[in-house]
Formats: structure tokens, sequence, C-alpha cells
């Protein structure tokens, strides 16, 4: 008998955040972190937990994809989808019509990732390794096979992307007993959101620093006299080693965002990320050109690989983002990981929301193992909230992510969450509603 | 008593074109062609119609981001809404919890066009005017105030653009009048299926050109000899002096592009159109330098203004091809007629699908009379289906489309086809089901 994939189950999850205004920044200002969260079931009784992230309404939406394109995963042999999880991801991306809705955008795209996420979880629970370990110990061939290399060739082709592979194999045992002793470096943000006044910002700031932390980040780009107050704050706490970044979250045009890091710049800002439009590669790069030395950042909010080419081979970008979940799950964030090691360009995943540090964890440590093969400039975001309600949460030591042990992509979310968090019926929810 | 909006009314819409073959190209190979449909209703009995379009499955998602950005709108007065048809459009895509879909693109902003549409086929419907001539009565600061310049004005500033309609506005009656008599240029993509056979796209493109067409399109991109083949026959009925057009529909990577395009060209081909993916700003770039003079034309999915801003700025594209359901509705639709304008570049809008024909009309003529103020090079898809549909479908005379004179955005659908094509309880669809 072969095993299939026999059901989808799909969870409307949300945490109330926005009462607290953790979170908030100068385009989110009241997100209620939520979950767009899929199970994929076996016959034989095994599970793959995946999620999108969403930041509350329109969440349905997601889960709504999830559950379209989740369709196409039913009745599939397990061993095909967890032996040729590029073939998976292709697959599910196949449909040309739903493809309209893209393509490769949006809220399909969402669904789309945590439905490939979950399968990533169930295949590394079948072979016993967490994610990122079932990608360190892949062949050089077998991950440049997870990719979807249509679009990509004119930048970086498959055989160049396997010789970058292979030049870094025989170091692979190194990296990851380094990795295993020290962890992998991270920064906070959660110092910094926009809704916290002076006081609670100060506060926070010295909080990090007795924490550990040498890397901050701040939220900027509301009003341009408060964040110079803000920026001033910060470093000052700081002091002049440790690392500050600011985060416009996309609300400013590329005139104003020129105008905000110049204004900043004295601060010594290591990157400004989110400047303007996600989709702005051009703007972007007229940016990074005016602000050097100070680097772009932005991926947080980059839909697909295309757009992270871009952003890549116009030097519009010394930092690249990526997002677990924007991105369509594992397979495309691999593709990501390749191109940036190809253009020499650190990545620094996007994390926070809700489980984002868990999945991000597993890309940046298979980078540092088998693709760019080093740590440096890297760091992951690490945000502290929520990691609770997860089966295998992070574990941080000081400031930095210790590798996840357990089998899987540390997706899966606790029972007792789901029920109290599932909207509109979870006790959390009931009769109260979101703020907005 | 101030009207107000008080409701909207949702309709999945889908027409069985799979069953025939119509509309199928390299990308999309059976489209069921579907319309999520919406009604905006007044307290006062008036309703504006307004829908997006996709392609089959899905279409329920579409509706449903349609109804949860439709929320925005029910209880605004009516006035406010037909005097700032700007401030509505950013009124609906401001939720931040929303935006987190997109942002301004993919599900959620098909959804917010819907919305757009219908609130702009009431305006037309209360000021008794077809569209695109209350767009070509607007002066010049009304026109600029429709438009989020939010990420435009490192290209082009809302002074220039006043500027610019103000050098076009004394040319206004003398074109309009023009517009009236003789229409505006259309081009036929019903001869060039990719699941015609040879036989049937001969006889096509033979009756074509005896209904005096004298542009025509061919879809392009799965197996190249085939193309070689029909561009062949195509070319040969046409003659030397009629248009030939090519379309790939995004199938190819960069390189592919370029050799497809080197293949065909002998064709004398004017433009090829969706060469590779649709946010590839860069690759359609550097297509448009390897294969001029053949142009690249390319708009259809690009998803929102920011895309149209870079393929414009990059010299990416030589025909820019808005859609205008994909866009965020009239409002951007018109940011990018604005821009494509201050580039110099023709604006060819897709059409065909469901009504698409119908909308666009008004966009190309609005263009005209009050915008570019040219027909130079510019030609408006036309697509012989589903206009049995609609209560205000558009008029041909020969290869050219006649001027609305109806009331509103020409996007009502007939309570008839309503009534059958509605998925799943339609009697078209009971018990059958796409084909796909």
């Amino acid at each position: 008998m072969t095993a299939r994939i026999t059901g989808l189950d799909a969870v409307d999850l949300r945490f109330p955040t926005s009462r607290e205004l953790d979170g908030s920044d100068a385009m989110n200002e009241a997100p209620d972190y939520s979950a767009a969260y899929v199970v994929l079931r076996t016959d034989e009784g095994h599970s793959g937990h995946g999620f999108t992230f969403t930041i509350g309404r329109g969440n349905e939406l997601a889960l709504a994809a999830a559950r379209v394109v989740g369709e196409r995963a039913i009745g599939l042999p397990v061993d095909d989808v967890v032996h040729d999880l590029g073939g998976f991801a292709r697959h599910l991306a196949a449909d040309s019509q739903l493809r309209w809705l893209g393509p490769d955008k949006g809220t399909i795209h969402l669904g789309t990732a945590a439905v490939v996420n979950a399968a990533w979880d169930l295949a590394g629970k079948l072979a016993g390794k967490p994610v990122w370990k079932l990608l360190a110990d892949m062949s050089p061939r077998q991950i440049v096979d997870l990719v979807d290399w249509r679009y990509l060739t004119d930048v970086l082709t498959p055989d160049d992307a396997l010789e970058m592979l292979r030049r870094q194999e025989s170091g692979r045992a190194e990296r990851e007993a380094h990795l295993r002793r020290h962890g992998y470096p991270a920064y906070t943000t959660s110092a910094g959101w926009l809704g916290y006044d002076d006081a609670k910002l100060a506060r926070l700031c010295r909080e990090a620093v007795e924490a550990g932390w040498d890397s901050v980040k701040l939220k900027v780009g509301a009003n341009l006299d408060d964040d110079v107050r803000r920026c001033r704050i910060a470093r000052e706490i700081l002091g002049p080693h440790r690392r500050l970044m600011i985060d416009a979250n996309q609300t400013l045009g590329v005139p104003d965002a020129i105008r905000w890091a110049e204004a900043l710049a004295g601060f010594d800002v290591w990157w400004f990320e989110e400047p303007t439009s996600p989709d702005d590669v051009l703007g972007h790069a007229a940016i990074a050109e005016a602000i050097a030395p100070v680097k772009v950042a932005t991926g947080e909010h980059a839909h697909n690989v295309v757009m992270v080419k871009q952003f890549l081979a116009a030097g519009a970008i010394g930092i690249c983002q990526i997002d677990a979940c924007r991105l369509g799950g594992v397979n495309e964030a691999v593709a990501a990981l390749l191109l940036a090691a190809a253009a020499g360009v650190p990545v620094c995943p996007h994390a926070g929301g809700v489980g984002l540090c868990e999945l991000v964890q597993h890309l940046s440590m298979f980078d540092y193992v088998a693709v760019s093969g080093s740590m440096e400039n890297r760091v992951v975001e690490y945000v502290d909230h929520l990691h609770e309600h997860f089966v295998d949460p992070v574990r941080m030591r000081g400031a930095r992510y210790l590798v996840p042990e357990t089998p899987g992509y540390s997706a899966e979310i606790r029972p007792g969450t789901l029920r109290r968090f599932t909207f509109p019926d979870g006790e959390v929810w009931r009769g109260v509603g979101s703020r907005t």
C-alpha cells in the first residue's frame, strides 16, 4: 500500500496583538498577528504543519487560498512528495486558472506557502530531522532540483548554482559543528515599535543591551522629527559599537526615503529597511545609491524570487531579507538564498509575527552550512512574542538562535492555542472582535 | 437626508469557455472566463456595477476579496464617493490589515478593482455620462486628484502631470469630435489562440482581413517550430502592410524569449507581448534591448502602477498594456495613462476575457481626448466573445470601437446571464463542472 496525503485541516488563528500595540509601525498601526494554519494528513497517521502569516483581517482569504491550493496535494503519494519537494511545489503552483490570481504573488501565493511549508514539516518529521538539517544533508544536485528555474537563468543557471554549492561541500561538517556549538546571530526588534513612547523605548533599549543584544532595529517613517529623537535615544543607550537599524515599512516615496536616511545617517545606521514600495526595484536602487554607505534592506514583502533576482541584479539592496511565508515556502526561499549567495549579498530574514522566527532560523542555518558558508554581516530578526504557542519554539542563548533539534519545521502549534485563538470562535475572540 | 451606499451584491459568474478552447494560450491552456461581479447599491435605488476578471478556479477568492474590501464602502455618503473617487479608492486600499495580503497586488487588489470600477459606474450613471466622458470633462486638477501619488513622484510629480494635462486642454473638443466620428482603432486576437489548428488559424486570419482588421495578434510560446509555421501562415495571409503581434503569455525565461524573438522577427513582428515573468522589469529591459526594433509589450499582469512606473523608466516596454481589472480600477489606470504619456509610450490596453473590451474602451478614449492626445501606434485589443452578456456592449465599426453613449462604465451584465452563468448553481454549471 502506498501511503498518501489524505487530508488538509485549515485553521484561522489570530492573536489580539493590536490590544497592546506590539508590532505597531508606520504602515501597520494595529496588527492582530495571525496565521492561516494548515495540517497535511496522511493515511498512516503522519502530519505536516505549516502556515502563512497575516496581520488580521483577510486571514480568512489566505486560508481559503491554502485550501484551494492544498486540494492539489490530496491523494498524492507521500513518498513522491517528500522525496521530490521541488516537483511538489511546482505542481501546487501549476494550476493555470489559479495562477491568474497572482501569478506567484498576493493571497494565492500566501496559500501556497502554507501548504509547501507543511509538506516540508512532514518531510522533516518522516526523515527524523529538523528542516535545516534535512536541507543541509542534501547533495548540491538535490538542492538545485528544489528550485523552479524558469525565470532565473538569465542571472543564475542551475549549473552555476551547482558549482557554487559544491565549493561549499567540504566545509559543511565543520560549519555544522560550529553552528551546534555557537548558534546563529540574531537582532532584536522588540525595543523599537512605533507605538511605544520615549520612556518605554529607552527602557527597552537598556534592557536589550543588558540582555546582550548588539543589533537593535527601530521603526521609523511616520514623523521625521520624532524619528530623529528616537534614534538619538537609541544610539545613546546602544553606545558607538552596537548596530542600529531602521525600518520605514514602505511608508515613504523615493525622495522622502532619501531625505529620511540623510537625517538619520548621523546615528550610524547599518541598514534602512523597506524605505518605499516593496515592488519598486528601481526606486530602491536609487535610494541605495543616494544613501551609501547606509545599506538598503528589503524582502519582507518581496513576493517572489523574480523580485529578489531583480533587487540583487540592480544593486538595490545591501541586505536581502526573505520571508518564509510570503515567498512560496521553503523551495522559493532556497532559490533566494542561492541568488543572494551568488550575488554576494547577506541574507537576514524577516521574522517576528507568528512563528516566523521558528521558520527562518532553519533557512539561515542551512544557508550557513551549505550555501553562503558565512555568518558575516548576517543576523536573523528576533521578536520576543508568541513563541509559547509552538510545540518546538525557538531557543535563544543571549543574542543567538540555538539549532532546532526536533524533526520538522518547528511550525506546529499547541492544541490549546488552536482552541483558544481560533477566529472567531476561540475564547479570546468571543464577544470581543478586533480592536480596529 | 444624505444618500448613502447601503449594500454590495457579489456574484460568482463563470463562462465555460474551456469547452471550446477559446482563450487558450501557452500559459492558460483551458480558461473558464469568469467575473467576480459586484453591485454597489444606494438607499435611493441607484446602483453601480463593476467586476474583476479571472479565468475560473479561484474566482471565489476574488469575490471574497471584493466583499471584504467592499465593506469599507458601506455607509459612505454617495456624494462623497462620486465627487472624490480618488479619496474613495485610497480609502478602500487603506485597511492596514488587508494591505498585508498584497500590498496592492494579487487577489486583494483584484477585489479592490471590482469595487472601484463599480463606484465609477455609479458615478457615470448619476452624472448621466459614460465614464470616458466623465473623465474627459474633468479639469486637470480633478484628474490629478484621482491618483495616489505616494510612490510615483520620483518619476512624475502631480505638478508635472498637471502641466501635461493643461497642454492638452485646448484640443479636447476637437479630439472628442474626431472620436465620435471615427471611433478608436482596435486589433483582433480572435484569430490566433494557441488551441486552434493551422487550418482554423488560416481561415480566421482570412476572415479578419476580409472584415477590415489591419492588426492581428497570435499566441506563441509553447513550441518554437510551431510558432514559426503559424507566423508564416499569418504573415502570408496578412500581406506586408498589416501588423502582426505575438504574445507568449509569460512562458519563457529571458534567454528563450530573445531566441523566440530572433526566430520570429523575420515575419515583421510589431510587438512581442509578455515574453517572460510579468514581475521581471529588468528582464524585459534586457529583452527589449536585444530584440529592437521589435517592441516589447506587457502590462496585462502588471499588478500596480509601481510596476508600470518601472517598466517605463527602465525602457523595458515600447507598448504599455494596462488591465482595467488587475490594476486597482479606473484610478490606477488613470495613473498609468499619465505615466505612459509622460514617458511617450503608447498605451494599448489588454482586453478580451469577460467585459474587458467594455471597460478599456473608456480608458483609451479618455487617453486620446485628455491625456496623450494621440491615436498613433495605439490600438485597443478586441476579442469577439461574451459581449452579448452586457447591457451596453461594445459597438464596433470595422476595426474600430465606437464611443459608448450610455451612462456608466459599460460594466452591467444582463439579469438573464446572472441567472444562467452563476457558479455553481446556474444552469450551465449544474451537474457539469469545469472541463479541467
